[in-house]
């Protein structure tokens, strides 16, 4: 779909913005310490609720220094800190991931694919829970390849489907097969379309976004390692995803929108797309023009925290992006 | 099981070591450039035969400090370049992977993962490819979780196994099923098996090693942000895959086997383990204890490269580890 120009919308009902995380999992609150590994953090070591209580934007990337350059647009579009202020990775004990605060805005890094992002989400939204942090929204801003879009453009998701184009992430628990709904936030769709409308900095449109297992074979290149088809089999593939309405394919929407939704955590992706896929595989274009892609989705999602934070000070206005 | 002491065995009849890498995509040979992305190297802006002709171990693992630690030691044992010299990061341009090379030892990380070291193998195996290499042995130095041993335990895998304890890799190729062996080099095992009771410094067993796509409910974990299963499911779960053999558990070693089988690349996975989950979930030990532990794997296979080194360069000694 593509956005329609801004400002004629109707208003958005105001969201309850003391929504309580929830954890699915009744240990947590009767542990003693909980050691969140991979964060080098700890609810003894670490007063989380003093650290972080104050959160009320999760966004999360692959790469830490796109998460860390992340934080320091988002600080300067909203005034806090000193200007060319460094943000410190609160995760410094660790090399799995790294994440940087700046007011309400936590920046995190996921690492590449499902089993990445998702060992990140359970203890991210641990430290929530033990944080005790209510009216959180989550958002994904990543990488991408497109399906019939110009390189550059930016992907809003509207269901997160996996390579059979099915809006389900499938995961094996104590062995045994368990399907959960990669439901995501409507109502977020809907702002951050508002929000791009109202930039009209570069194209974006709302689509399904296909997760896939790998980046060759799972996606249908024909340049890995291994690949035992055509590129007429690769055209089929993408054009049947196509046809079902995926716009671009990356590697942690499914099990993001699943444990978010799981959790209670509005959650949203916004994915700029490097390629179109169906002509080609590399990702060819200069590394200044990469780079510039890689802003977008910082760009689009900075523009919402702004707009959602000065709605929230001045609750008369209901619709975040005007 | 646990190792014999050695000294005793029959030797090992000498490996090819001019066994050449076959891709198993015929693609690759007939494109006029290929741009490794997640390494930022690429065939026209590199010379790959240069900078990667003469590698003949390849050892990878999750974290970049862990692998740049590793080349360090590594070119110490083997007394290459001066004492204390840095070795710079080879993919400096990217934050995806970190790749360090000491002499004919290649070192890589890859993340957390079978999505992330994936993408990893796809492009080391055609760097490997494009540099004419041949000869290369593959070796993954990690973390686990254990099942019935002693922290610090180190484990050597026999078969990498699925959730359900077979061992195949399973991954979906345009939508559709495939099914791959996670056959691992047998005589590896074994001259790897006897490095460990020659060094004897730290319990080894060779044991099945459980593969998941996720670290918390994937593994039967009670501590996640999700859980709906309890203590006595979760240690049904464990004592089953004991049972089947399975001594450790961690998250990559299934497609590191099938990817590298696939390509003819000998390979082994040697894993600590850093709990024991029959006994709990978190990883709680001391940092200075921990990081004792995950040099372990390290010294095993600095110990193993040096004596294969040893031994081609003494091609009477047929046996890698006296």
């Amino acid at each position: 779909m593509a956005l329609p120009g801004g400002g004629t919308e109707e208003p958005e009902p105001h969201r309850d913005s003391e929504r309580p995380l929830q954890l699915c999992n009744p240990n947590i609150a009767a542990m003693k310490e909980d050691i969140l590994y991979h964060f080098s953090l700890s609810t003894s070591s670490h007063d989380l609720p003093a650290m972080f209580g104050d959160v009320k934007f999760v966004c999360v990337g692959g790469s830490p220094s796109r998460m860390s350059a992340f934080i320091q647009y988002v600080a300067a579009e909203l005034g806090l800190g000193r200007p060319g202020e460094e943000y410190p990775n609160i995760c410094a004990g660790t090399d799995r991931y790294a994440m940087f605060k700046a007011g309400p805005v936590l920046s995190v890094s996921h690492g590449m694919g499902i089993p990445s992002i998702a060992i990140m989400l359970h203890e991210l939204l641990k430290l929530l829970f033990h944080a005790r942090c209510s009216g959180v929204t989550a958002i994904r801003i990543g990488t991408s390849g497109g399906i019939g879009l110009e390189p550059g453009s930016v992907v809003i998701t509207r269901q997160a489907v996996d390579a059979c184009f099915r809006p389900e992430f499938e995961q094996l628990v104590l062995g045994r097969r368990v399907v959960r709904s990669t439901e995501l936030d409507a109502r977020l769709v809907r702002e951050l379309a508002r929000c791009a409308a109202h930039l009209d900095e570069f194209p974006t449109v709302v689509g399904n976004t296909m997760c896939t297992l790998d980046f060759y074979e799972g996606q249908g290149r024909l340049d890995g390692a291994l690949c035992s088809y055509t590129e007429q089999d690769k055209q089929e593939y993408l054009r049947a995803a196509h046809a079902a309405g995926v716009r671009n394919i990356e590697m942690e929407s499914s099990v993001f929108a699943a444990m978010c939704s799981a959790c209670g955590l509005p959650a949203a992706v916004v994915c700029v797309t490097l390629l179109d896929r169906l002509r080609g595989d590399q990702i060819g274009s200069p590394h200044d023009v990469l780079a510039e892609y890689q802003q977008r989705p910082q760009r689009l999602v900075g523009h919402f925290i702004k707009k959602s934070l000065a709605g929230a000070a001045a609750p008369a206005s209901r619709s975040r992006c005007q």
